[in-house]
């Protein structure tokens, strides 16, 4: 496959943008690759990984020449970022970002991109509980969603380029308003998280029962909230800042039918129960008629193994 | 591996009981596997998958020479089948279940258990999101444990008897106290699953949010949350309504962090959320540590892939 930009720049080297440089390469869509993180440990690390082909010391000097500047950093650390970087863009160059925020980084990035070049937020749907440089793999984005929120007036070659991309790396492309964005990842992503931190936070405090416990017996249930619950803090603390509404409209519902099913609980409504129960199968057998995962007995996961990384 | 029972009776033909079976086979741990279930189709589907070298039509009638009857039925069952077989039970015989609460079943199965018969009450901490006999196989409790809540009284011999089979299919085996098993299982499973359930239920409730929306983008946690949520209406339902008093106490606890945290996020107070998300990052390193799962990206599960059923 031909080189879709000459020269591609990551700004935040963790998990995300790991896996982008290993797919890239894999793919051959970028004629240059290079990278920048604030953490001197973590540049040191990718310079020793080699999946960048050129390490820098600051954003304002890796985005030089870059036809595509990649923001992966925590959503509240969008807007320095741009303002570093925006006099040292090239003019029509594309700059797009990872965030699981769209709203929020549009406000804090916007304001800061020059004239002529081609702001076009996005956010891929893909992640594991792991984070920082070593955590990367190049098949990290094959067969999932990667959503693009133009803003109006967006220019559509420049999106057309950009999507490109993402499908050479194996992902469905979809586009969709900044809003709506923030308030399906607050139901889908958002808001799980926030309960999954919940969950382990209650097993954590109880004094009843001992953490050795809690750790053996994870396997019915509380395994999978665990998993969720490792989740990088600093990312995850910045998307509850930052769709502070979506996420507490949703929480609010979320209560209010647990508080439902509490008093069914208490009062023995054991047909309430049933009938609730049966209904959130359907949803289930959506998503893997879907391909976002499989039937398979111990929980195969709809993706290959990783081929670079670790 | 000599067989450890001669006739090892199963009653229930669902996931764990032909999981049993399968395993049972698999290790050469029983003499004769016989079973039953209530629903004519199920037993039909049985004869046909042949997992059992004999499936009766009753339970009285199962039972009949088994030194070991396994309980595989939903909790709210227990207490009509065990005073159905209770008098055709053979002197010496041990009876288990399979009940994922433990104080509802030793007083629903207690008063009906004749003299002579060794009842020692257990739960494999094993499953998938699968329910029915097609759904089982053989490595299902490999590296899980399986707990067991003996009486007062009971018989040592008895209880290392069984232990022996358990250990034989794979499993750890531990004992507790009833009331505590209850409590460990209130906060490792019932509680993460009726909130699993809940998340599942208000997205579906969601009108501004489309369920083909809800299904593309579940990705990012809250597949994880439709897993769980999918599984057996039937036996979740029971299990809320016969572990009331411990999952009432974990909700209240859980709701009480919720709202805490809910706090935090509309009063912008990112560093009560990034230490509470950084605390409970710990949980879960103890738990890959314990092998109940495994540190790989793409989610790979601790348990080899199955060997037998489907």
């Amino acid at each position: 496959m031909a080189a879709t930009y000459n020269r591609v720049a990551l700004i935040g080297l963790g998990l995300i943008a790991s896996s982008m440089a290993h797919a890239l390469r894999w793919k051959g869509l970028a004629g240059e690759i290079v990278g920048t993180a604030r953490s001197a440990e973590t540049r040191a690390v990718v310079r020793e990984l080699g999946f960048c082909d050129r390490v820098c010391d600051t954003a304002a000097e890796v985005v030089q020449g870059a036809d595509l500047v990649v923001l992966c950093v925590p959503v509240g650390a969008m807007a320095a970022i741009a303002a570093e970087i925006a006099p040292h863009l090239a003019p029509g160059a594309t700059l797009t970002d990872v965030g699981s925020v769209k709203q929020a980084v549009i406000e804090a990035v916007g304001p800061h991109v020059p004239e002529g070049v081609h702001f076009i937020p996005g956010h891929p749907l893909a992640g594991t509980e792991h984070s920082g440089p070593r955590s990367g793999f190049a098949t990290l984005f094959v067969n999932r969603w990667w959503l693009l929120t133009p803003l109006s007036g967006a220019d559509d070659a420049a999106t057309a380029r950009l999507r490109g991309l993402l499908e050479g790396m194996g992902a469905h492309v979809d586009e969709m308003e900044p809003a709506h964005h923030d308030l399906v990842l607050a139901v889908t992503s958002h808001t799980p998280h926030l309960i999954a931190y919940t969950m382990v936070g209650v097993a954590d405090h109880l004094r009843r029962v001992t953490k050795s416990e809690i750790i053996k017996y994870s396997a019915a249930g509380f395994r999978d909230f665990t998993r969720i619950a490792a989740s990088d803090p600093t990312m995850w603390r910045d998307v509850f800042l930052t769709n502070r509404e979506a996420t507490l409209d949703i929480l609010g519902r979320f209560t209010e039918e647990l508080f439902v099913l509490q008093r069914a609980i208490r009062m023995g409504d054991g047909e309430q129960l049933f009938e609730y129960f049966t209904r959130t199968r359907a949803i289930r057998r959506g998503i893997i008629e879907a391909g976002q995962d499989t039937a398979a007995p111990d929980f195969g996961r709809g993706v290959p193994a990783p081929e670079a990384g670790e």
